[in-house]
């Protein structure tokens, strides 16, 4: 184990106070922010999630606000999706695409006005190719980082914790759609969101001074349902095969690679950056795809920390990008991303460091 | 002291198992890869630096290639310098702006060929920004990352090690050239350059199978000259004014708030993005400039780890944006970034966590 070197450069959440309160002890960092990935339980974090409800300092989960005139305009032309569909007070999960069709970012994308929106990204710099974009097309609209904090509240009691703060009306937010609300004058935006899949809230914090407060106000709502702090959980996430940019995917993901093939909108408008490129992959098929790995039991798992590579028949076929314990399948789980040839069935060979072992792929999802 | 979660979304450095060999204690992250920050001993550090040789893991230094037709077209679009006065085997520390005017990144632009630059980039995804401007304006340009690895060799004793490993030609490079060459098979580009003041050299490895073994070629044609591990040195770029991109500056920086006015120029062509807001900027003046810091002694430092607030009669002039204790000065010294009212020599007061403190503005560098 290594120490994290703290600095200015990488930047501090609203609710780190809280963190440490809550006996944070290890932490990534995420789109220049400090994210904590572990209050030293994983066992009860992962549990908690699963069964209960847990909260997570997920400020990381920068909001790139585009603001003005053309701020449609702009999303429209950022997203591969026809977003005339979206309403106001809808989320959406899309890919951003460069203009070779490569997957750059997969924010949810939040429409705010017609003349607002946010895309809520994973961790690249996305504020910087939206205003580039922005900018040489002439388009008239603000591009930045809004200073906006999401707070997660993840897992099958989330819903009671969230209704017992903020109201019963609550519980009918529908998926990725989102409120403007506020409690004890903290303003916020309430969604239905979350990175797992076992339901849950994120809440938009616009004040960075009331994080703290916040943090316990949540924490005070759900004592009675045994609320405890967690993390984005990495075993949870594998089981359910979502996707982490920049773990899963690499210099030439397409959407399609990765099972975001339903999030693309090949009749979107021409002027969709990557929309013509999207259109030609997806007629003559992706190379590759994600397929689950069942990997074996041993010493040297349960966590990678780089990329095996995967062959048969002494070929490359691809590569490991995630590996987690899974707690509930009792084994050693992964996400490839491989040959079109390879299928759920096939077996390939994971080089370890340790050496090669045999792995099988499997379906995604697992769970 | 808190742990480093370790996942696939941040990159290992191809010198990581060297680095781990000789003791590697504490990491940052940089442009998505982990980046050794200490060995252990901060003081041996220093002082290797200061007065012998120390070797630097700064693969974090990431290499974006503009090849192709349109390569130099690009180049100059990106940079607000005059770039055809940069020859081949020249490179050139250069700001990065937006079409504000506002820094997005400050690195070396290194001419490879006429067709061919490496941008050798500070911690923000300039690839995106540059793929954005090729593609919208339609150029005839590759726009990558490439898969380069510096090896930076920095101190007084730093030409005699490479002298001795490369030979007495390359005491002949100028600051910022670089020439192609090998050792014991190992392709590379050997540079004079390096984030200190102590001078030196940087390697730019191109086969990352190689990075352990010319880790170990470098520690041993060091060896006679007392050689050894190290990293970027806080206290040492504080002493000597040393930008850090995202820690001394802010989404408001423009390189004249920050001592880099000579390295733009106001005659650069009309296309170079930003090129208009910066005439613009410098004929009205900069409402903030960058100052060093005198600050007090006590248990709070040497180390902030956030930005603190800087105010003069209850009104905020600025921030502290870097500090350290200086070995050589023997005191705590920071970096600020205050409003053009605040000159050397002034005073204001530092909102610490644990109070107030009063500081004194003074000159940059200090060494």
């Amino acid at each position: 184990m290594y120490q994290l070197a703290m600095g200015t450069r990488i930047r501090r959440s609203p609710y780190f106070e809280a963190t440490q309160a809550e006996g944070v002890t290890a932490f990534s960092t995420y789109n220049r922010m400090y994210m904590p990935t572990s209050y030293g339980d994983p066992e009860a974090e992962y549990w908690r999630l699963i069964e209960g409800v847990s909260m997570w300092d997920v400020a990381v989960e920068r909001q790139i606000e585009l603001s003005g005139p053309d701020a449609g305009v702009l999303a429209q032309a950022l997203i591969p999706r026809k977003m005339d569909r979206c309403k106001v007070g809808q989320g959406r999960y899309v890919p951003i695409c460069d203009h070779d069709g490569v997957l750059i970012n997969d924010p949810i994308a939040l429409k705010l006005a017609e003349d607002r929106y946010w895309l809520s990204i994973a961790d690249s710099d996305l504020v910087l190719w939206a205003r580039a974009i922005a900018a040489e097309r002439r388009l008239d609209v603000q591009v930045f980082e809004a200073q906006i904090a999401p707070l997660a509240v993840q897992g099958p009691k989330a819903e009671d914790v969230i209704a017992s703060l903020f109201g019963d009306w609550a519980r009918d937010i529908k998926l990725f759609w989102f409120q403007e609300t506020e409690v004890e004058g903290i303003h916020l935006y309430l969604a239905r969101s979350g990175w797992s899949k076992q339901g849950g809230f994120e809440l938009y914090l616009s004040d960075p001074t009331q994080g703290v407060h916040l943090w316990n106000l949540v924490k005070e709502a759900g004592a009675p349902f045994g609320i405890g702090p967690g993390a984005p959980n990495q075993s949870e996430r594998v089981e359910s095969g979502l996707l982490s940019y920049g773990a899963d995917t690499d210099s030439r993901s397409t959407p399609f690679e990765v099972r975001m093939s339903r999030f693309v909108d090949l009749d979107a408008p021409d002027d969709a950056v990557g929309i013509g490129a999207l259109r030609d992959i997806a007629s003559r098929g992706a190379a590759r795809h994600q397929l689950g790995v069942l990997l074996p039991e041993g010493p040297m798992l349960p966590r990678y920390d780089s990329w095996f590579t995967l062959t048969r028949d002494m070929e490359v076929v691809g590569k490991i990008t995630s590996a987690a314990w899974s707690p509930r399948l009792k084994r050693n789980i992964g996400m490839a991303l491989v040959s079109t040839d390879c299928a759920p069935g096939d077996t390939a060979q994971a080089l370890l460091t340790e050496g090669p072992v045999d792995v099988q792929f499997v379906e995604l999802p697992f769970l």
